[in-house]
């Protein structure tokens, strides 16, 4: 199911048998506290793609592995050693040379899944702008949706994640959410030791250009992520393969 | 204090006496329903920049009345009769010019004054591409601020705007916020007798490209207006007027 | 008459029912001279569109009050504090994207009526741009005009303005034409006590990198401004009204 | 004098003993009429460039040879087979490497030769934007000015040239002084029973778009040529040698 | 050594404390035949690079899964159904600003490991660029190496891959080399039942446009790779390892 | 047959009369040692562009006189003072402006005759964009073959050009087979006095940056150029007139 792993020949067949749909995954190279490896937002709508993939007759095409700048809001900025981004010009330029290739080969049902919030409006760009050059090209038929892998969250999983209440979804960076679902996917790169307590970070309501480092917690996660468990990661991971199993096919429907 | 009507010798001593901070407005022209005009998302930051020019030393520079290509989920989309937008990477690079022409006179203090979500991360993009381009060129002392006019609402006024309680931020489009505020400000613009009601547009939580223009309200209002009225308007306007004097100023200090 | 003041619903029905002129002002933010505000080349062919637009069936779209680099021996140069410009490159994607929105809209018949001859040559860049863009999407139907409002004032207009014999247009910057003008069409924006009398610039045939302030006088007038009235530019805004409303209809016809 | 046919070892020997102008002739491949060859835009700022080399301490580069897009009123237009132009933000791009190139071989005085009026204003955006480049790699002792060659032809001899009075210099396409020219410097690429006769070109005062054919003389000569001669040629040539002499010593002391 | 799995505190300890070498493996998704997975050039680098890690106190940069558009001579060409690629404008951008970012980072020592033949122009584009924006902010410590992995396979190496005699490397796509080093690095990803045995192409000297299927042998390979074993791969890969722990620290020091 | 001394209508005529084949030379502008002009890479192709017109019913466009940034391996670098490239992207841009204009005249045979190798990666780009935009106008008749020119060399002129045996192709600068070609086409531009006789340079297999200059030359000749003759330039000269005779013709059959 890895685009990756299969041979042109294997791939044009499944393409033309079974009109699959093609996930690519939109991570980021970024820092994601002293306890989440740098590929966080990569590694985990990688897996979920995988793990998903059976259900939703998906192919996994190779992730973007570098992401859109960080910002200090969302993802802490990019003055943190390790974050390693794209301008998000290059990156919709990049992104819609890859969706007009699928295009191209006659992908009908395209999924980008994103996994860093960042990437968002310059992947929107990047989709519209390859779906005109191949609408001039005669190609109608291909469809491409863009899901952040979170937003699909039902409130009863939050309601798991977050018993004391609701939470700051952008400040979710490297905390419980996040740390919960590396524990339970890939427990060998969280480093439990390391997990941050500090308080939720508080921005102004603006942002400030130099990037002003005061309110950005020096450990890189914006909120503790004291509550994560892998029992936690596993609720939230097994709720999305299932909404992921309803909400793809039904979006290509 | 409209640099428009300015000469370059007022702006100029103006600069060089008293460090004002200059605001642009970041606006559209978008539709906005069958009641408020095309231009909404300009016309309100220029008028709050206006308004808030003398108390917080204030020039208000020339708005960008078009805006980042309209999102279905927070704009209705780009289908849209009227709807008149720049691509984000033509936006960043004209907002990169513009800053950089403003660090250049001198200015120190900048405020992107964004009255249109869509604009925001190619606001983010251009401004820093600016800083980079001015810092390279010895211009190290200007801050730039970027600020979404709507996300100072403090709670309490969202408790008069929304008294039935919390809203969705990015489904008020043309809704209560923005006709309240418009009756407001500019009564004359609105066509009362064109409130929309229609529910609240219900969108999965994928974007979907080509766009698909079910889930859109054909009215073009994302949430109901009914609930608007001037006085609603005027409480959101007082209110904020009242945190730009506080925050702006906190903001360079 | 403003689409900035419209609704979309009134704009869609205005275009379907109407098939109005829609005039874009292509100004600038440039110094001119310590008597006339920074937005003079927007002000004026705003003000001239929106008087013209009865005449002609015309919509006004949202200025661009951004102009391409000042050169000197047109506004002076880059160096006055004030002036606030794009790259040619940059006007010339902002155009093209303003175009094609226009054209997708249905808009058969465009004006840029232009205040800022430093913008010409990137207009008709951008607008070549849209067109072939639009002809690929199936549009064709759309026709584009570029005037420089200045251009079409007739000798007996010239005569008025000018009794001693002609002028070098080039060097009419924020000098009598301008300045008569805008006595005539916002006498509160000129300062009459500031009106400069310096001699004509005087250039070289050539233009000089780095730009060399020397020939250009520190006023920022290019030519004295001092025979300016506000009836010479009652005369010019008559006749270039009386030309508008002949010459656009049969651009179009 | 040609830096094509000098060895680098010459060329960065002549450069550091005897600190020449480079001169870049900045031509078109466009269609000059019946009888003018399609580089006749090229042809006569080289061969000015070589001609006055000796008496300016010159040193020619290689010419462009594609200018940007042709424009109906100074040069017909982008419809005639033959016009082989380049988009304007692809030359400005151009010009700015070469520009760029110069600079760090240490050129400190460099002349663009200008043969095509639609060449100006993407010559200048190149070149402002090849100095910002060099002026932050510590380059700025490089002096570059743009020259159209025929700017400075004298009042004297324009009455030579045209002594029935004053003419408009746009519409001189392939007109009396260019053909003139070529008939003295390149009578072997004259046609001259193809001079063309037809009346001056008739345009309107704005440019309309898409291109429309109908006041462009089909012949390609936006005047007639009929006045042409061997004998104008001479004295524009020996007129524009002198000039050059003088002016471009003096902009560079 | 993978960077997208150590935390940034361990990578930034890592950078200060051992001044590693930066390894980024530069691949594509290229059809390889139907015996090799598409992802083949960028498996190979990746792989070797991390063998080679320890012996050269490497870390892993995620790789570039996508490359530069496929030519017929080197890869097929873009009409195979899974080949997916970057024109070559977009990879050196992406490449400039990840090399932009590990220079912020402070990493000194940076190799580009290729496996695609096509990216090497562009990859030296994008360092090149990268690297002026560095020097201009001061960061000029930076030194870069773009080693294509196959160009240091040695004679006595050949010798064992090409009994027969010397190789045309170009048309060695999906042929001996790649297979026989897929066979002993992947043996699990490479179809031996597929394993291709057409003869060489044969192309013309030059390249056609729009591209010419004919000489292009529909099974992808350009060459036979019949005679590929893992045997020989191992050959390769332990040369290779043994080359790269000479040549990459010498080109550092 | 040279295009630019053609007039339009002459060009037009025999475009439509004759189906010629359009030959660009592509060069560079670059240092080749102390005993070559800088412009060889262009003067070459252009040389046998024009003798082998007359057999190809060619016609010879002008050259692209500046060429893509010179790389270390095959021509020295770009520090050689006199080098004067353009960046690679510069370089398709410009490229496919040129292919599309020729595209729309009506050609339907266009070589592309390379003269510098580093020009060669993107000239693929820039064809390959101009013949996307082309298709797109419903231009789908024009075949472009792009050939460097030394590629046809066969190996009965290698062996006499290189009796010892075979040669690097790559560090060929400015060695035996230019020299020898250039000696044998333009004698007045080679100083024969200054032939270089330097061992070939030795590089190690990646390339460096910034670039080391250490293993580059100091003359600019990548290997010695002592054993160039007159006669050699003859013997491949005729032969290579030879091929194109037979090549170009079958490349568009």
């Amino acid at each position: 199911m890895r685009i990756a792993e299969m041979t042109f020949v294997e791939y044009e067949a499944r393409l033309r048998e079974t009109d699959p749909v093609v996930v690519i995954p939109a991570g980021a190279l970024e820092q994601h506290g002293p306890h989440l490896p740098l590929a966080t937002d990569a590694i985990i709508p990688t897996r979920l793609a995988e793990m998903a993939a059976p259900r939703i007759n998906g192919l996994i095409a190779p992730a973007f592995t570098y992401g859109v700048r960080s910002q200090p809001k969302s993802g802490g900025g990019e003055h943190f050693c390790g974050t390693t981004s794209l301008w998000g010009s290059t990156y919709a330029l990049m992104l819609s040379d890859v969706v007009q290739a699928f295009g191209r080969h006659g992908v009908k049902k395209l999924v980008i899944l994103d996994g860093h919030s960042e990437n968002q409006h310059f992947l929107v760009e990047g989709i519209e702008r390859a779906l005109i050059e191949l609408r001039r090209d005669g190609i109608t038929d291909m469809r491409v949706i863009r899901l952040g892998y979170w937003t699909t969250i039902s409130q009863s999983v939050q309601d798991v994640l977050f018993p004391t209440g609701p939470v700051n979804w952008d400040l979710e960076h490297a905390a419980v959410m996040e740390t919960s679902v590396m524990m339970h996917l890939e427990p060998g790169l969280v480093r439990l030791d390391k997990i941050p307590d500090e308080p939720m970070a508080v921005f102004p309501p603006y942002e400030t250009f130099p990037l002003d480092p005061r309110p950005i917690p020096s450990c890189g996660a914006l909120s503790s992520a004291r509550a994560a468990t892998a029992e936690k990661g596993r609720v939230v991971v097994d709720s999305l393969l299932d909404d992921f199993a309803t909400i793809i096919p039904s979006a290509f429907a």
